[in-house]
């Protein structure tokens, strides 16, 4: 039960559960919800656990519902380009799965060889392609939900428009199991990229630097299929642990993708990254080398994670602050004394920052908590949120208050109240 | 008073308004709410007034809240790619206003001459090119919103992710203005499409047959930027007023377009039309015949309104059921005696039967209601909703709680209840 208790959020809290439940169909989890709800029992939902802001946790007295054993694709329909999975599918899994049908669900959170798509639904999560693709929340259709009182109910449509009703199945996304527990969800689905992607590499000697990157790929116009950033800690981490030579290329690297098979973008956005003053850039079409890189800034968070207990910001900022930005960050962990590590989805102004202390040296830990908290309150001042796409579960909750005020706050609780009155669903995360 | 008291759905009922109030500015906004609350007023708001459901029409004793003068584009920020406008914008204004920019605002309701923004994101509005850019709701990414007790807050964000509590946004796009008034619209907006479009061109001797078009373009994986469908009855109604020669090409047309620059395409896309029995099919890069095809396609509304009272139909199947339904709704017609127009988003699978009667013909009225119920439950029955983009109002609202079911419904009205306790906004409506 202690390794369900917890997500990946190491520094969150978790409280201790009373039992833990794996239910293998919609009919148990509304039989457990039924239960809970007659007892005002606590009901904390996972998936794989892979969560970065202690949604997850348990909370004292709760039953644990752990969705990952319904792991079942139900349909493929090609013509119709949708799939309805049960909610502990492996964001993978379905990819792979749609793959065959030449399909693609694009949301590609870097916990996608773990993560469930049930998990992604309650975060709305994000990921690299999103800078063109959009969110998990673009790619669900319907749900089918058990509510709180305990009634399975279906949500949302299989046809690619509709408006009959409020939009109930985009508010369950990224809900974070406050407002019910999903069952089966219907996605969209995309005919799989035609064209070989064309990936596009600029080095910086700083972080501001390449934000700079960053802001003219922005302006340009130009939209690439990803857009990333990786730190000299990032690469040094990486080079560590994989030896993959990546700190031979730069301080900085921006990595960014186009995959409309147009040879003039891909140039262009070269241009961009070497007028905002990279040391070097390069550019290819070769599939092992855009491979290389991009593992290189999946790797880096798991790399991070063998120096220390790693706190986790999620900020995003409007795309041409994100120089600003980086510079804040910089100076925070200067002016508190910590190590910050950066990765980003830079083309979304999704900034990363990774709080890095040694395990057990307590006056860090309090350091590393100033910064985090700073961190948010200047993207907040820049006109940005405070999660981009981890949720807010713990470590959000005071950043969410300061970024919404008090008066969206009452409207999010008179959500929750409506639609979860004993407040028995996930207490305590996200309001 | 009298003008403002309806919208463009002449078969919904509209109430005698107490008042009408044309606001300048969100705090005039916030005090005819405040009042309203405070003496249980219902308050009714409306745009330009072309809606098709009834959604804005006068109920008794309300106040008439009309929004159309409040006009302004405040602000276009081309970096980030996003616009900031009041609600009375027009649709058309703004695309021609962020175009100066090199940008482009995708949804286009055949209303985008006339119709609101703040219309179209009350109603989910969707358009021709959604098949392949999505609806409103796709690029809504903040409001400013006067809630039931009179409060103006912000919800929403400015960057491209977010996710900080609820999705309030998304929530309050298409509610129909009974959750509360929209005083702010920021949208997304994409780069203006660079590539000129080529425009495909099917003719079919039957719905069903140009139905099979639709399901084969469906099932190929091509993703054109409008795929419409227009019947005889409308090409001839076009014909009579404008005397434009469409008759000539065809029973039932159907226009696609492809906006990749990529003639293959467009190739695959004709080679569909043929396979599934076109009489007749061509392509052209011609704007001003592209332009002539698809005004026709948005000409067909008001040609037809020309000849009697219009029900409009807005129900979505999914797609490869496209010649199903519309064999359906020829039966309905032939059972029914009544004519039945059809125009269609049938790349999206949503349908826009259009029953038209004599005025004055109260039997054939009472005819065309039962085929009106009768092919919203149809579209259900086959998996689909029955309202795709012109939302449920007043005349859908039987249709909605078919499809929708009592449990959700429920849901629906703890929303309401959690956000408009006294019930003053737009009552009656939707819920």
């Amino acid at each position: 039960m202690a390794a369900y208790s917890r997500d990946q959020a190491a520094w969150a809290p978790a409280g201790r559960p009373v039992a833990l439940v794996k239910p293998e169909d919609a009919e148990q989890v509304r039989a457990v919800v039924a239960v809970c709800a007659e007892h005002r029992v606590p009901l904390v939902t996972r998936g794989a656990g892979t969560g970065l802001s202690g949604g997850a946790n348990a909370v004292d007295g709760c039953v644990l519902l752990a969705l990952d054993g319904m792991d079942r694709v139900l349909e493929i329909d090609a013509d119709e380009q949708l799939a309805v999975v049960q909610p502990g599918v492996v964001n993978d899994h379905l990819r792979a799965a749609v793959a065959e049908h030449g399909l693609w669900y694009p949301p590609d959170p870097a916990s996608s060889p773990w993560s469930t798509i049930g998990g992604n639904v309650a975060t709305n999560a994000g990921g690299v392609c999103c800078v063109k693709y959009g969110v998990t929340r673009d790619y669900v259709l319907g749900l089918r939900v058990v509510t709180a009182s305990g009634d399975l109910v279906t949500l949302g449509r299989r046809t690619r428009k509709g408006v009959a009703g409020y939009d109930l199945t985009g508010l369950f996304v990224g809900s974070e199991g406050t407002l019910g527990v999903i069952t089966e969800i219907t996605v969209r689905l995309l005919p799989l990229p035609a064209k070989p992607p064309q990936t596009v590499v600029g080095a910086y000697d700083s972080l501001v630097a390449a934000g700079r990157g960053v802001a003219a790929a922005a302006a340009s116009g130009i939209t690439p299929a990803a857009l990333e950033l990786v730190d000299r800690y990032c690469l040094r981490a990486v080079d560590d642990w994989k030896n993959m030579g990546l700190t031979d290329l730069g301080d900085v690297l921006l990595l960014g993708r186009i995959d409309t098979g147009d040879e003039r973008e891909a140039e262009a956005l070269q241009d961009c990254f070497d007028r905002a003053g990279a040391t070097w850039s390069t550019r290819s079409t070769d599939p092992e080398e855009a491979e290389a890189l991009f593992s290189a800034r999946r790797l880096a968070y798991p790399a991070l994670e063998r120096l220390g207990p790693v706190l986790t910001e999620d900020v995003c900022v409007p795309r041409g602050l994100v120089p600003e930005m980086l510079g804040r960050i910089e100076a925070h962990a200067k002016a508190h004394d910590v190590h910050i590590a950066n990765i980003a989805h830079a083309g979304d102004g999704n900034l990363h920052p990774l709080i890095i202390v040694q395990a057990g040296d307590d006056e860090a830990r309090a350091r590393a908590q100033q910064a985090f908290e700073a961190i948010l309150d200047d993207a907040v001042a820049l006109g940005g949120t405070v999660t981009g796409e981890h949720g807010v579960g713990l470590l959000k909750k005071r950043g969410m208050r300061a970024e919404l005020g008090d008066d969206v706050i009452a409207l999010n609780r008179a959500i929750k109240s409506a639609l979860d009155p004993h407040g028995i669903l996930n207490p305590g995360k996200v309001i």
